[in-house]
């Protein structure tokens, strides 16, 4: 029999770690080849380089495709996605894909969704259905209505895709691939010194009695207020004095704004207690993660995987804004000290309660049966 | 005071009739400044030339996007679109507008519906919310979920934008444009002769005791079909020996087999009683339908205008599956006998009943209100 | 033993024509494996579909490249190479070919060779050292400047390419492969019947007492100026009164002006003895100009194939200006006068000497023999 | 009367200190109006913004090119030079400029050649006929052929660009426009603090009993040994313990390899005496260097600048090779041993004589003056 070829693009470090399962389950099934394609940021260096823990953890790459287009602002952003659709549909091409995988919500995902659908080739979308408060909204949605295969996160994400008109039978609630990651970890402790196993600058705090992780990226839509945001934060975390590891975010509009305010204020401060990590695998990342007093920042692992593990989270500002969550995080503004106390009133509670609203921890496995047994179609129409 | 700029992308000559209303109601408006782009087939000569027109109407052109990739396949439509926003964003940084226009749902729309949105300027969308039943249902209701501003055609579509989750204060039933136009000929004979004013190939029938018009476009999903397609229709108009106007098709992805059917029917046939002609002025073409006994193909106007003027069509296919439409129009399937039976059952009949579904006559003049008067925002969310 | 990876760069018709029998060498050679790519216009219909020619002579296609971005100006035709670059090195990235061939000087050509010497490739350049004048100029020596490896068509060219500074060791003089297939119909009548096996539209004029063949491209650097000149051609071929095969021209800035004319007079003169060929495949080609009384137009065939077959020639303005050529062709104008009575002149003198200053018809096995023996090397310096 | 209009485009922070005074010549001459494009590593942060120089100097930007395609290799390189042609193409359309002035010879100058002589714009080329021992040297001699108009720096250029086949009349000895800066500054004292007024980071040794000033670039084709190369340096000048001023390198497929080395060590070594700048405006920079006991590295300011201040020079490696220079230099290999005798030699000598083999000093007023007068023209043949 042959095999169907399930093509998953990946295009940035967060995305792999949501999918690694997902891969994994495509990998070893008996009916399905996988065709992973590497884009944009996760082959860069200064953004983590996600290729180099895809080659790692031993999955081939059929293609890789260079589309970042430098400039740190909107007009490139746009420029990457379209050429993105340029390169994408030679890949496309050439691999002749049964189905195409686009993940989640990054600007140039929406590339991937272009050239597959507009190529007639059948399109599944992972974790759609999500609600923030920026323009991932407009890309999310948009790829949405893109698609014909929903695989989401949550009873609420599988609501809004079905009232955005699409056909229900065609949307399934398998939870997210990256609480099957959590799932690993959920008893573990850290078992790795991560001073030596990844570098990064700065001072190496003691993390014997416990430390915080900060990790905030740019706000696409606050562009120019970036620097201004991460100010704040990096006084918060400063008065704090607790062992801190803080991780450079994505690229993005406004990347520069961030990574700026963050260089610019460790040269002209001395910080003893925090440490800068560019990137950590996956698993490493997790076990972290339970194994700190709480999360700061505004990603969305706060929301998914620190809920499924009960780790305390500090929500700062717009980036997670309505989206689905458990009884784990704080939400605050971008000052100082909103985010001071909020902190502070995690470390006085300590240890969160569960939540699995983002699902059970196989969701790779169930993905990988339903894209073997999908009816393939490209066809579709509004369902109402 | 300043002008509010409004910035309209015209990509192909229908899309040009469509919005010729609007285009002419900003630029008369004493606070719009018209900001208008012509890009992809609307500057190309095979498919009409759109240009000369905009031009020979006294609109002033800001710039022209050329971003046709010649293969007329799917590959290059995708590598279309990207080069589409490529080309595009650079116009918009040039031009700053503060709303952009993309109007209906051909492929190339989405390069200005992603280049606005990325680059945070105001998107308005013209004719969401519609249904029909290929390819073109996934651009449109993407479109609609990146786009700020819905000005829609009728009450049907304004339901349909809402249901898709869009804030209903954004959403307007102004009706169509291109109604506005059928207003203005309503009561018109034709006034000209199409022969000599148009040129064109083939016979030329005498027109005095009625003729058929015939448009019939490719349908992009089903791609490998257009010839065998057209070949049935040529068959059905050839047997009735009915003076016949015949319009070329449009550039799509599949243009290629409808254009070769007809090339090659042409030359092995003696058709005594076919005209074909490229394009039309639209006014002329309204004009020529006002007064037609019939249309024939699957263009919309035969949904829209026609409807509007009472004209009798015969709708071939899916293309206009599912759209709203009055009581002129006879659907049929791709046989030759179940189009000719059409034709010979409106003949008997006679013109249709009037119906003012998409629109009363003056939505150029509504929108242009409306985009003077709109809180500026590209920041939106799903709203439920 | 591994091969070397030889891989061609076709972009148009008359391109593949020049390289068949290197192409063909190639793939026969045991130490060499060709890596054949199409691109630009050799895939298009509206050219000639060379592809399709390409298939049938049993050649395996490694890839397709779509690169030619509609707008026939001289702004498309700097876009068309942008595009072919974006394209191409994502091919020979794919690829990782050992040598890269590039044919000519086709404005397109430039993107063969600028992807192929920036990823340190060493590139071979096929028929540099030429003279012509217009833009060709501009990239045939520019090409030159970017290849390694010279494979030129004669002696003359040798001597040119050596004093644009290259190393003499790289120029190799093997002659033109185009003069390999005229070697091999040099004794051949025209066995078929042209309007059957290629139809075309026109007259069929009989053929049986001599014809005329046309084929008069565009010239790039006076665009505006293309319509004018053909329907100089047309009137002189039109007052002969002789049945002439005419071909229609390749895709180039300009085009547009070249066809136009062709189909505006096709429309207003009732012309008995002409008729219109899209294409046709090479030998047989070769083989209607080994019979024909005179060849009129600016292609190359007439100063290469034809002089090698002692065909008559009138080589129209300035396209082929200032080419090695043997004693077969009469230089004029465009002006219909000078056309007309250089047709005259041949016509009363008959068939031309033969000349081999193009080669001896073994031109594509030496170079296979060069490329399977060079020693690989991109890094060059100017030779003085 | 109407101004001819100059478009030059900077595509780098080198390039724009070698055109400045051209750039004020042109800007300040009654006759001619200045299109300025600002594209490429010239408009990012990490490559030292030149674009904020080009604006504090007081000069208006026509156009912002962005078309650096990230991945730092040699694919990516070529796609840049795509992507600049499909961007400069738009932007001399927009401008009309009457002749289009390209620079040197990095990688991504082939778009501004490319785009300009397809679109038959006149081209000039400024600091053609140079020779080196890398992949610029195609580039280099490649623009040649595409230009119209040759600005060469040294006499030796202007033969070399006249054995290329270019007419001697276009071709024109101005000297280089750089040494119109180092005239300004060759009396000049270091009379700024550079720590304070450009940052940068490091040790801050003290200045006022001399320095050395090492600036040292990847070598394109010598991609994966960039890091070694560097690494030496390193060495060499650790071991000196004299005060060292040290500049970042420029963006090029390599440059991963010589910043990842300059950041390794620094993050593994205690080095007292080094600061390093990101970059420098480029009078600074020049008043550094005529107070500098050495220059190191393989920057061409070593051969040019240096040569008409008499610094003496450490030219290390490939880069430079073949150039002409005055005899301040001395050529080493990697090895740090041989940098560090050739330092030490030039220690003990002091002070080099001075040279005008690149110009005397008024460059810029003497390519203003010749692009005023010139005759348009973009229709050039080989001349022998």
């Amino acid at each position: 029999m042959i095999k169907r070829k399930i093509c998953v693009v990946i295009t940035a470090r967060p995305s792999y770690s949501r999918v690694k399962t997902l891969l994994q389950a495509i990998q070893t099934h008996p009916d399905l080849e996988l065709q992973l394609i590497v884009a944009a940021s996760a082959l860069l260096d200064r953004y983590g380089s996600a290729v180099n823990y895809i080659k790692n953890d031993g999955f081939d790459i059929a293609a890789k495709v260079f589309n970042v287009l430098e400039g740190e602002n909107l007009t490139a952003a746009a420029k990457t996605t379209g050429i993105g659709i340029l390169e994408l549909s030679t890949v496309f091409d050439n691999l002749k894909p049964d189905i195409v995988i686009t993940v989640a919500d990054r600007f140039e995902t929406m590339a991937t969704a272009i050239s597959a659908s507009y190529m007639n080739i059948p399109l599944a979308h992972l974790q759609g259905g999500e609600v923030t408060g920026n323009i991932d909204e407009k890309v999310r949605h948009a790829i949405t209505k893109l698609a014909d295969y929903h695989f989401v996160a949550s009873e609420g994400a599988k609501e809004r895709v079905i009232k955005l008109g699409e056909n229900p039978e065609m949307v399934f609630n398998t939870g997210c691939p990256s609480i099957d990651l959590a799932y690993l970890v959920k008893d573990c402790t850290m078992d790795f010194d991560p001073y030596q196993k990844y570098g990064g600058v700065g001072a190496k705090p003691d993390l014997s009695n416990g430390y915080l992780v900060v990790m905030q990226h740019p706000v696409t839509t606050e562009y120019s207020d970036s620097r201004k945001h991460i100010e704040q934060t990096l006084k918060a975390i400063a008065e704090l004095e607790i062992p801190t590891l803080w991780f450079w975010p994505n690229v993005d509009a406004g990347a520069d704004g961030t990574s700026t305010g963050i260089r610019a204020y460790r040269e002209q401060h001395k910080i003893e207690h925090i440490h800068f990590f560019k990137n950590m695998e996956g698993t490493d990342f997790l076990k972290l993660l339970n194994n700190a007093k709480a999360l700061i920042g505004n990603s969305s692992v706060g929301i998914r995987e620190c809920a499924y593990l009960g780790v305390p989270v500090v929500n700062i500002g717009s980036r997670q804004h309505r989206r689905d969550r458990g009884h784990n995080s704080i939400d605050v503004g971008y000052h100082q000290n909103e985010i001071k106390q909020a902190i502070q009133s995690h470390l006085t509670n300590g240890k969160s309660a569960a939540s699995s609203i983002y699902g059970g921890g196989n969701a790779g496995e169930q993905i990988a049966d339903l894209l073997q047994k999908l009816t393939l179609q490209f066809h579709k129409t509004i369902s109402y």
